[in-house]
């Protein structure tokens, strides 16, 4: 088997590299002329100077009367001027004035006073009231220089400095090569062994917001020469090319083969991780980029890389991105090889703002899905300890993650039911769900982590859920319980029962599939192993750890295993046969000052609501 | 004259009035069902969940062999395992594992033995280096909840799931109607009263920010009939409905009038500044607004109501938006009348984050392209005072804002010159210049609000510029002046030298134009009034105050004055005669620990360098 290794090169190492190439060969966009009441969003080739003076006449700032000043200058309440017809001019805002006036007096101050007089108590002074020729741009002026984001008010300025069209920088247009033997279009039914295409809507997104348009092309085989003539094509149609996946050093990764062959590889590895196995290259003065496989390593590589080589096209400097500081929750390993980029959630709790990382998997789209930001750890550092105060590259307006009820602890989909609800309501809040498990929750709000926390922690001596352990956990009183629910645990197993499980102690003959440690299943399921006198290891699989209900639901519903303990809801959903085993108490632990937060509750009080009842009835399960 | 006076609303009551009689009418977009792959940027109308796990097979997450995990649990260094082609099956990453196997091992572990073989002499246990079923999405797992706004990586998760069509609320439509008899389209060469119609290209541009579509209709002139009937023509053809201009309750003002005949108005006047005269309507179940002419006010009431508005039509939340903390640079008088909304420029001088207020007149399309942020005085706040900590809601991401050059003081066309300079260079960093006059540029540098500030203040007992000034009122060090230009001073005057103006003391038979108080060219005006025994009085137009060189020059080409003293650039751009005055000494103040600022040294290498005294000597008058 074929495998070369790649290189490791650190990414600012990278950058220069590629970035100097690019620029050596004549990287940049090439520019248009648009119609400035088109080009909102547009940037601009050269600086932009003012053609004509705004405003270009003398206009009155008032509807009123224009005068010359000097006649009103002894008017006051004791001794009223009177106007007649000849000395004034009725003017509305923005009237030019006459020539021979140079003031405006406004309607308010007008009385009138029979024949079409006027009478006035206060004096005008020159220019008052005048919006005198260049108030707000004078010809000659630069509006903007060179390179500039056009908002809708500097289009407004243009406009009314004259500038009527103006030479912009042509949006780039970047091909899209997703390629590989099992990859297929999106569908709903894919068949074993097919990998849904969705890498390319990613990309297109993320171009969308980097002001490119996206030419995606149709999906490709692993074959060399096919991969090669599409790569051909599109540098002769896009002006960047981006493959994506076959960028690594596998027996069917041809990436690095094809740019060497139709231009140059600058860069073949690059020490980040995820994102080490891209290929930065150039072709015909262009950019050709192979992007991983994985979606998470494609995206970091889109945002380290693409966004940059977009903004070489259009001639601006890489700016650094909006970070904030955020106390880390738990202890981050990582690896001296790599500089390694981690997804985190963001919550404020108690007024301090912390990040919660999400999982590492190159694999997991839904890490960045729920990422509020993304933590760097440098190469060169281990790590990073809990409680560590550390810069976070913001992926949303900090306003949207102030205003996020964080919500952690044991899966319950009915959490992201009421988020639903909270969201069709119109909340000014969003809700994020983390699940952690009912230990997880615990010391996530102990530690100013989460708003609420999901526990069902059954005591095996007292057959009570929850009490004793947030009595032992949280001994000062910081937290206090609110109901949840009753919910059904029971073990789930394959449609029509084909092993005949009939009781909990039945799972030592078969492959089991159990809940993560710390999570109130997992608790439930060591309880349930020892009143029926079995270790854990005679259980097949007892060290296979899923952390959602609908995770262990899945794999028994794959093959993976054929049993496992969780709630009702799940095994309905997935249509498993369900054996109940006990009712239990879910409830949340809440932070006591953050009782009275409002995020807090608006969730409590559509978790009471008879409305809510009904959704909970149709998932079933809850008693 | 017809005026009918506004009401006064304060902002929520007004928001709270008009939302609530639009939910009342059942305003809410509609629905169309859009591809996945499309969708980025679109709205989903209902919570949703994934149709498929993702993976939906047991994959391959390496390159390697697929094997049943049993069989190599004894491999270690002192006793490998040797497997035979019966034992495995090559799998690429993303491949299913074959029937009975449970891992995979990666390529880099494997040792080639001869025969097809491999030793390994490591284990792998059951699911190491598989991508279990469900890895990253479960089926019926949420993905997101309603009126999510789907980002790239949440299309990609949609696609992974399963989902390949889905509900988004349809884009609104939002018809702008520019009404006035004096409004014309963009033209670079306006007549005397026309006022260029720029408004609607900026509605267009902040609409389309609210990812709503924008149709503009033809200029309608002040008449109501014709007015009434394209505001039906809009009712038929869009969601929501804009009226620029007409919105006060002047002769010509014909906007709350027509809605009412249309529908209802639920109010007139809000107590905001600018944007009072604005109507909040509605029709046939559609908003329809009434917004002032003047640019500055429109923009206010487009970002308070019309945004919000939209959110209602998608379904979501009004949140609220970024602020930041900064102190403010000077001291603020608002009326009790009204909330203020004030447009400042934001600048982190010395670690601290400062505000400086821009041009608060209601045209001054120009404050709102410099503004960084806006700072909202409340109702029944009379001003803030310098050096208060204020909230400044954000317009620009805060990256931008730190990344910036602060240059103030005496204005100079130079500065935008080297700006522009950078720009070109890709320097990452942007340049702000405003003009405080040269005194406004020692206050600014010693109150720590510029990074750099122009000075030509010239010593009139020793005609020595800057030294003394700079002892004066830095007189510990804080600041040091660094080179700047020199510069020719002199009269402006109308081409051709109509009045036959000689020398400075003529300036006290014409109209004068001055500069501001604290400007070095009034501290200049003030010293050649005294070297000639003449008095303020004595000049015709000593108060007419011009904050630049362009202004001056702008007005005197107008006809609004005769003569100003200014640089010679700004004379030769308006094609006026110059009589030189003097040379004098234009240098830049800066703050000490601000010199090794990366942005500083920027800025003054492009001012030293060769290639930018070409420009200089393009514009004229640098010595």
């Amino acid at each position: 088997m074929k495998y070369n290794y790649l290189n490791n090169l650190p990414l600012e190492e990278a950058k220069n590299k590629y970035y100097g190439h690019l620029t050596a060969v004549g990287f940049r966009g090439k520019t248009e002329t648009a119609a400035v009441t088109d080009a909102c969003g547009r940037i601009i080739k050269n600086a932009a100077y003012a053609h004509i003076c705004s405003p270009h006449y003398n206009a009155s700032a008032m509807d009123g009367v224009a005068v010359k000043a000097e006649i009103t200058f002894t008017a006051s309440e004791r001794t009223p001027v009177t106007l007649t017809p000849a000395d004034f001019t009725v003017v509305d805002t923005g009237d030019p004035l006459p020539e021979n006036a140079d003031a405006v007096i406004m309607v308010e101050d007008l009385i009138e006073s029979g024949e079409g007089c006027y009478k006035i108590i206060s004096s005008v002074v020159p220019w008052q009231n005048v919006r005198q020729v260049g108030e707000d741009i004078c010809m000659g002026d630069m509006i903007a220089p060179s390179g500039t984001v056009l908002t809708p008010s500097l289009c407004g300025a243009l406009l009314a400095g004259g500038i009527t069209e103006i030479e912009v920088i042509k949006n780039p247009v970047a091909g899209i090569i997703p390629t590989g033997d099992e990859i297929v279009p999106p569908t709903s039914e894919p068949e074993t062994g097919n990998i849904i295409e969705f890498n390319s809507t990613v990309f297109k997104g993320m171009l969308g917001e980097m002001s490119a348009e996206a030419k995606v092309y149709p999906i490709i085989p692993d074959k060399k020469e096919l991969i090669k003539a599409t790569v051909e094509k599109a540098l002769s149609e896009c002006d960047i090319v981006l493959v994506s996946a076959g960028s690594s050093a596998g027996r069917d990764d041809y990436t690095s083969e094809i740019i060497s062959e139709l231009g140059t590889v600058l860069v073949h590895g690059i020490a980040i991780k995820p994102g080490k196995p891209a290929v930065l290259g150039e072709a015909q003065g262009k950019p050709v980029i192979g992007l991983p496989g994985y979606p998470v390593s494609a995206i970091v590589i889109m945002d380290e890389i693409v966004r940059e080589v977009a903004a070489m096209y259009y001639g601006r400097a890489r700016l650094p991105r909006d970070t904030v500081k955020a106390v880390l929750s738990k202890k981050l390993v990582s690896s001296l090889k790599y500089s390694e980029y981690v997804r985190v959630s963001l919550g404020r709790i108690n007024g301090r703002l912390s990040a919660s990382p999400l999982a590492r998997g190159a694999g997991v789209i839904t890490s960045f899905t729920k990422a509020d930001g993304v933590l760097i750890i440098p190469q060169n550092c281990e790590g990073i300890e809990a409680g560590e105060e550390i810069g976070v590259r913001l992926n949303k307006p900090l306003s949207e993650i102030e205003n996020t009820l964080i919500v952690t602890g044991s899966h319950d989909p009915l959490i992201d039911e009421v988020s639903d609800f909270l969201a069709k309501k119109g909340a000014p809040f969003r809700v994020c769900s983390t699940h952690v498990g009912s230990m997880g929750a615990i010391y996530a709000v102990r530690d100013g982590l989460a708003h609420l926390g999901g526990i069902h922690l059954l005591d095996t001596e007292t057959g009570v859920y929850n009490k004793s352990y947030v009595e032992k956990y949280l001994p000062d009183g910081k937290a206090v319980t609110v109901k949840g629910v009753g919910r059904v645990q029971g073990l789930m197993v394959q449609k029509g029962n084909p092993l005949g499980i009939r009781e909990f102690r039945d799972i030592k003959n078969v492959r089991y599939v159990n809940r993560q440690r710390g999570a109130g299943t997992r608790i439930l399921c060591d309880y349930l192993l020892e009143k029926n006198g079995l270790a854990p290891q005679d259980i097949n699989g007892y060290h296979n750890e899923e952390f959602t209900h609908t995770a262990v639901a899945a794999l028994i519903s794959a093959g993976n295993a054929d049993a496992g303990l969780g709630i009702y809801s799940a095994a309905k959903m997935y249509g498993l046969d369900f054996i109940p085993v006990c009712n239990e108490t879910y409830e949340f632990l809440v932070d006591k000052n953050e009782l009275e937060n409002p995020m807090v509750r608006a969730f409590l009080d559509v978790l009471y609501s008879e409305e809510f009842k009904t959704r909970l009835n149709k998932m079933g399960g809850y008693v």
